[in-house]
């Protein structure tokens, strides 16, 4: 069947296809630790379960306006002003299919063939298919981690042109967890609007900080100049509500009416039992997600102090998400050339998965993710040591 | 700001729009019966329901598979083989949000700019939209009442290009309630194989067919050709479970595979909860099933009596779905000469809302959705009976 050019030349995620490969081994009677997905362990905190039981006693299963029952989408506006104060309204608003889907809405929204986006990498995976679909052109910014993985102004410039119309930032990042102080926020910020492009800011694991780490959103530089950013956030992360599938963006309120357009006709609304339990997550109390933020802070160290006595791996303290980047270039030989091989060498020695770097853009380094209870955490990486450095 | 000229040429959804400004009246104190809405006004059975409830209590709540959990890919298999003998596997099944990202997924896999998609009309009004999006070029292939609103091959041909790779079929028809029958659909799916073009059949409405009519799926031709089918279905009409969002592709495994690609970098998963509860639907007994057909059925002669003592307007019976289009171009005036300006006007007077035919590519109808429990229903086609004829 021959298939639109689009699809022709994507991957299918990498992330999920270690995930395949792992769960077949399990299958196949291995005693696989996986520390390859990225969400929570945790449970949906009770409030939010409660508001989806409620909604679907109560009968509320049928189609809600396409960007969002007002009442969540002032719930959004609010959780940016409160933390951040974005000074937003329920205009300012889409609610969408998780994270993913706000992205994807903004770049169908904004980018015509040839028109070039500004990828830092290591990147988050589909960040790049986004763009190829919408037709845009996606330009990777290689970092790497002798820059603690992080773009400057200085990257960034040199791969701008006049084509240029979004750059993407990550912060919190997946992989890296790496997290822009305010000052290079700034730089960033100032430089997207010296070059009138906009800023696509993906924070959803903006409530993953860990102190003395501080967390610097977009949103009062979206407030100052709303056509130079967009904010994408969601419940994903932050409250454990992944398989829920819902997220939100913040952007000027032609932009949410375009994007929201787009959604009409390609989705429609997110399920409505989803959004009556996103309600109750940004609106009541949630003890949980200082509890989760904890028990992430501790396995974060766990994982560090593992890597840290990994002999030739060099990695960087993340200081948000759940994932660490090694770079572990120093250990590959001629049979394990690449992340890749590297990644499938440990998955099938230690049992271990990880996601290759390459999925991410970085060949030299593997994300390994802490979103896993500690004692199976802990195990993993033991392994992980034992294949790797068993001669020490 | 920019937008992508993907978007500067769709309207919003036209459904939509009159349904806010009927909102809009309501709101101002007015009494307003609503008849524009496509959706049941039953409850969701409460075996999907409780499967929804019993999904979120067991923290099924994280990511699934991006085509959707096995079990529920392997009961829509089940539904099309049980009903229609596709004989089909899970492999064949793609879990996409809403009969709408279904459809949205299998153009996006399949079109590349220029192809052409042949729309029959009165048309679901995303279909050409869908199309434009995904870079196609919508062929309307007008039918009119004086053919009871279907298109035949002869028609189809006329628009026929070496460019044409999809022709649309919705049968029972939003807007116009038409059955294709036995004879009507294998004529039309030989010439697709003839051709060989895609026919890309939503058959969302189903279980919404009227005896004496008898439903013919093109599911049995898929079986026999299925590089020349699609066949698209979902939960949301005919088990009342439009806010769940839950749709199915039944395809070739190559396009399954190409369409969930496509869903994995854009939207990822459905809804874990709402699979849940989509799975109970299909798999057990569902006396609401019968009960919802029985009332639509009612509904649908109490709005044909009435339609048809409306002198001058002309309404072939429609066989399923839940609306009656009758043709209304005797009644235009020079102050009433269109659709949008007939509904406006029908909204303003009798407080009833309708959706102006304009909306599906054929500005000489308009249509009443029949979805309203049966009170409303008739209060409200007296009251156009009242402003339209009120001399008479």
């Amino acid at each position: 069947m021959r298939l639109a050019d689009r699809l022709v030349r994507l991957k299918p995620s990498a992330t999920m296809a270690v995930n395949a490969l792992a769960l077949e081994l399990a299958r196949a009677g291995r005693d696989i630790i996986s520390l390859s997905i990225g969400e929570p362990d945790f449970d949906t905190p009770p409030l939010a379960r409660a508001a989806g039981i409620k909604a679907i006693e109560e009968g509320f299963t049928r189609y809600t306006a396409e960007a969002g029952i007002p009442e969540l989408r002032w719930a959004a506006a609010e959780y940016f002003n409160r933390n951040y104060g974005a000074g937003a309204t329920m205009e300012n608003i889409l609610i969408a299919n998780g994270g993913k889907q706000a992205l994807f809405n903004v770049f169908m929204a904004l980018l015509n063939p040839g028109d070039e986006v500004l990828i830092p990498a290591p990147y988050w995976v589909s960040y790049p298919a986004m763009v190829e679909i919408a037709g845009g052109v996606p330009v990777v910014v290689r970092t790497g981690v002798e820059k603690n993985f992080k773009a400057g102004v200085e990257d960034l410039e040199r791969h701008f042109t006049p084509k240029t119309r979004i750059c993407v930032l990550n912060s919190p990042s997946n992989p890296t967890g790496m997290v822009y102080t305010t000052a290079e926020v700034d730089d960033l910020a100032a430089w997207a609007v010296d070059r009138q492009i906009l800023l696509l800011s993906d924070e959803i694991y903006d409530q993953l900080v860990y102190a003395p780490a501080a967390y610097s959103s977009l949103c009062a530089w979206w407030k100052k100049s709303p056509e130079n950013f967009v904010v994408v956030n969601g419940v994903s992360k932050s409250f454990a509500m992944t398989g829920w599938r819902l997220g939100y963006v913040l952007a000027r309120a032609d932009l949410i009416l375009a994007a929201g357009k787009f959604q009409g006709h390609s989705t429609s609304n997110v399920c409505s039992i989803a959004q009556k339990a996103a309600l109750a997550a940004l609106s009541g109390p949630m003890p949980e997600l200082e509890f989760m933020r904890a028990a992430f802070e501790k396995r974060r160290r766990l994982t560090m102090e593992a890597v840290a006595s990994w002999p030739g791996v060099r990695c960087p303290e993340p200081q948000g998400a759940f994932y660490v980047f090694p770079d572990v270039r120093q250990l590959y030989t001629n049979e394990l050339s690449g992340s890749t091989t590297f990644c499938t060498f440990l998955l099938e020695q230690a049992g271990v998965a990880l996601v290759p770097g390459e999925a991410f853009g970085d060949d030299h380094c593997i994300r390994i993710s802490y979103a896993t209870e500690e004692k199976t955490l802990v195990r993993g990486l033991e392994k992980i040591r034992g294949v790797l450095f068993k001669k020490n």
